[in-house]
């Protein structure tokens, strides 16, 4: 294919750069009105207390929604949340089609069917290739905390770009090959302009640590825990940690029941792939309960304490079928994921309170991370030599860290390009040219809201100080017809009586023939006097009805 | 002093036993109708997200209001805020003498003095000695992460207590003395009958570490960084920090400027208690940044990424005399308390956006616990050899554990007694007999609500879903005048106008006759819509006006 002179190569995230969450990556090729784009993945991240009624977050596609026509279509690294999670609610936006390994695709599609939606997922092999217009695409597979983590290389008549995704190095993964280095070799070789490569554990001396040892860990811990039922809670789509867990029990003569709905989800897409396939059957839900303690291993759900998941179910003895008894142990192969320490600290305190015994990786080596740590890093930017590295996957702190490494490693050039920044890759030196529409859009309840429109902000502002909605009757004289009705929420008693009164006064006192001026009096009367009797201002509104 | 058959020797305590925060111990004495009782600490606890717009927790303290006349005394071990905080707010219900070192009683003082309260604070010496009825009271100086912090032994007829109060065990504190084992270890000779012992650390195998390492590392740290501004943040209180933080800058020939008002406050009420008199004088914060780059040591407040403290200040470059530029750096002399990540992340990235350098105790020893780590407690029970452990000042999941501990170093017996557990000690064995009243209560601004009430419940659910008022206006003969009138907040636009529509139908068709029956009505028909157009329902009340 030969090169337009205005042809550019560029790189623009939309999600994943400058937080960790909603990965969402565009490389565009072409002159600028006629730039043809390829998208990597499509995820969300999950709400927090700081934008409350909020479950999940997706990014801002506007930018690439007005050029659907010229995205020719999205790879999909592997099926964690935030990198596909989006695919059922934004995919309608932009109509194309679609590219996974097996794994991903079999998940991809359970969530289109669920959603209603008929699209299609393209299935490459693992370690497969395939053109997109300008782009010549090959999957390599690299070591994670899920099946078929993939890194996509992405030639172009301009360059190659490694798209890492989600790695680590793990010389004994137990479930998937080993990272495929010599393909990365290889690339490297042949010359790369650029990685996007993942920040997450930058800060992390060493390496994150391989599964291989976790399972000679947790087979010593379930055999030491005799005569007692053990619980043990993974991320669900941990294939390999769940296939560790099994063999661990089977070993010490106990059998595996999945408590929880995700673990039999997940479970069961693993098998329709090809993976888990070598196990003894897995006990029902509903008969976990009836195994003897001594050959029972529950693997449940509920690793950060969701409200409702299996284990926090079993930590209150509200779980009908999987009951812990004093004496009982739980297993928490995982890490908190950073905010949600409080919830799994309730969890752990009732459980505490029941008298189980709770094991986690503060004590035990139960669980290793899916990101790579600095050695691995190094690694990586051994083997592929890239030009420009280009940190991805990770708030601000962790890419500048992760830039600075980079250098440290005499990687050329390294830059930080947050969500929206459009880095120009070739021709000439990299540098940022242009913003891009971008930002984060919650999903309120079933309705899509903009992050600006502050909507989340604002019942944050109820959450502190409440609420008090005045309704003031007026004849057609301008005069009150009666006291106004004053509704309130979260604000106390005592309070709420000196609003009714502060209402009543200001709506006597105030002249009601410009009603926009006397609202805007007697909504500043309330919260003055909310301020005096509470030391807080509640949100006031007023509402004048002339009838 | 004689024993009568019916006297017992109880404790209670009504906060910090199944938390951490808001410590107060109670120990009774005497037959159960005329028993005395003393007060050891009387703290508070920070408000977090589940209770929005609540900044402190305090103990309710009915039981020990009610029986006031027989308190005798409190005594506060150290001037921390979960141990002094709540003096301001619950000593007038109380009215009772108090009891501290110099340096606690100091700032108690400044405590009560700004409440405009006029209450007496006994002044003991250090390792001083006291009677308050059948009570003997000595005081044994430990090591923690501020000044003078105090083992409380209490001496009564039936048998002694420690109170370890907050402790580790420092063989360099730095600031103060060395943990007093000798006394310690004296008065495990004697015999102790309970010990209630800190549980923080219970899950840290090894020990807190010195402050003297700390000390080394510090000063090597900022000799390192030639050349550039330096702000290091720690904790106010911790005053050897303070001192370790002002020598390591004057040994690399820099000035400490104090920025923050709450390090102004502390250093300020440290000198005037004898401590850090040696150090050179600080820097104004309004004369911070006309400190050259390479003479400038910041020691601010922030660390927590509290709003508007000093460092977030800095962070958004939004501090008018202590700017920091891109390679300056920023040392986090302190550990991040669980709850605060997102803070203090969103902190750490936005001086990462102004290229500042972060230095943590994650990659340097710039830090160290005040409170024991295993080895520390096992010390502590060799010692003092208590024929009960009492695990106190830890959430659930700390005190099982420590008496689990305890129980493994041979104690004879170890009780988990949460807050409110009336244990009885002597005579007879340890055990719980009654249940006291007990639970939390929030300062809502300055209005105190018991958590019971639910209010802060109440704004949680504003929080998610938003509130909408209808007020329906009806005449005489019941029949609606005009349209509803509706207010809200926090509910997405095109949701409001279904809304609005679902409320008007509603009126029209009640039978309004019946007004509370039509309220219900009309009540639900606005969830259902909101549910239908939204998924999911907001706070919905119906106030009908009849005029």
């Amino acid at each position: 294919m030969s090169v337009n002179p205005r042809d550019e190569l560029v790189f623009l995230p939309l999600g994943g750069s400058g937080e960790i969450g909603m990965n969402l990556n565009l490389y565009g090729f072409g002159p600028p009105e006629r730039r043809k784009w390829i998208m990597v993945d499509l995820g969300i991240t999950f709400g927090d207390e700081m934008i409350p009624g909020v479950d999940i977050v997706m990014p801002d596609i506007r930018f690439i929604a007005e050029r659907r026509k010229d995205l020719l279509g999205i790879v999909l690294t592997h099926a964690h949340e935030d990198h596909i999670g989006a695919v059922p609610h934004l995919w309608p936006l932009l109509r194309c089609p679609m590219y996974a390994t097996p794994f991903t695709a079999h998940l991809i599609r359970a969530k289109l069917d669920e959603a209603d939606i008929n699209a299609k997922v393209t299935e490459i092999p693992l370690n497969g290739s395939f053109d997109l217009g300008p782009f010549s695409i090959e999957l390599i597979t690299l070591t994670h905390s899920i099946p078929e983590p993939n890194a996509v290389a992405i030639r172009t008549p301009l360059g190659t770009i490694l798209n890492t995704g989600d790695w680590k190095i793990d010389p004994a993964p137990m479930v998937g090959e080993v990272t495929d280095e010599a393909a990365l070799r290889r690339l490297g070789d042949e010359g790369v302009l650029a990685m996007t490569c993942d920040s997450t554990n930058v800060f992390v001396p060493g390496r994150a640590g391989s599964e291989g040892e976790v399972r000679g860990s947790l087979a010593k811990l379930i055999k030491s825990r005799q005569g007692r039922r053990i619980a043990v809670t993974a991320f669900a789509s941990n294939v390999a940690r769940l296939e560790t867990v099994a063999l661990a029990a089977y070993d010490a003569g106990r059998s595996v029941a999945l408590v929880g709905r995700s673990m039999r989800r997940m479970v069961a897409a693993a098998q329709a792939t090809g993976y888990l396939t070598e196990l003894p059957p897995f006990v029902n839900e509903e008969q976990a309960g009836m195994l003897p303690p001594e050959n029972a291993v529950y693997l449940c759900t509920g690793s950060q304490g969701e409200q409702g998941s299996a284990l926090a179910r079993i930590a209150v003895g509200e779980h009908r079928s999987a009951p812990l008894e004093s004496g009982d142990v739980v297993i928490f192969s995982s890490r908190v994921i950073p905010g949600n320490e409080k919830k799994v600290g309730a969890m752990q305190n009732a459980l505490a309170a029941r008298g189980v015994e709770i094991v986690t990786d503060q004590d035990h080596l139960v669980h290793v991370s899916g990101h790579p740590c600095r050695d691995e890093l190094a690694d990586m930017y051994r083997w592929v030599r890239p030009k420009v590295a280009i940190p991805v996957h990770g708030e601000l702190r962790h890419m500048m860290e992760h830039k600075r490494f980079a250098l440290s490693l005499q990687v050329p050039e390294a830059i930080v390009a947050p969500n929206g920044s459009m880095l120009k890759l070739a021709p000439g030196p990299a540098a940022i040219i242009d913003e891009a529409p971008s930002g984060r859009v919650h999903m309120d309840g079933k309705v899509p809201v903009a992050e600006g429109d502050g909507l989340a902000r604002a019942r944050r502002s109820l959450s502190y100080a409440g609420f008090a909605g005045v309704t003031v009757i007026i004849d057609k004289k301008g005069r009150p017809v009666t006291s106004p009705s004053v509704q309130t929420e979260g604000i106390p008693e005592t309070v709420v009586a000196a609003l009714r009164e502060a209402a009543d006064h200001a709506a006597r006192s105030a002249r009601l023939d410009d009603e926009e001026e006397a609202a805007e009096r007697i909504r500043r009367a309330v919260r003055r006097e909310a301020q005096v009797s509470w030391g807080k201002r509640p949100v006031v509104r007023v509402d004048i009805v002339r009838i």
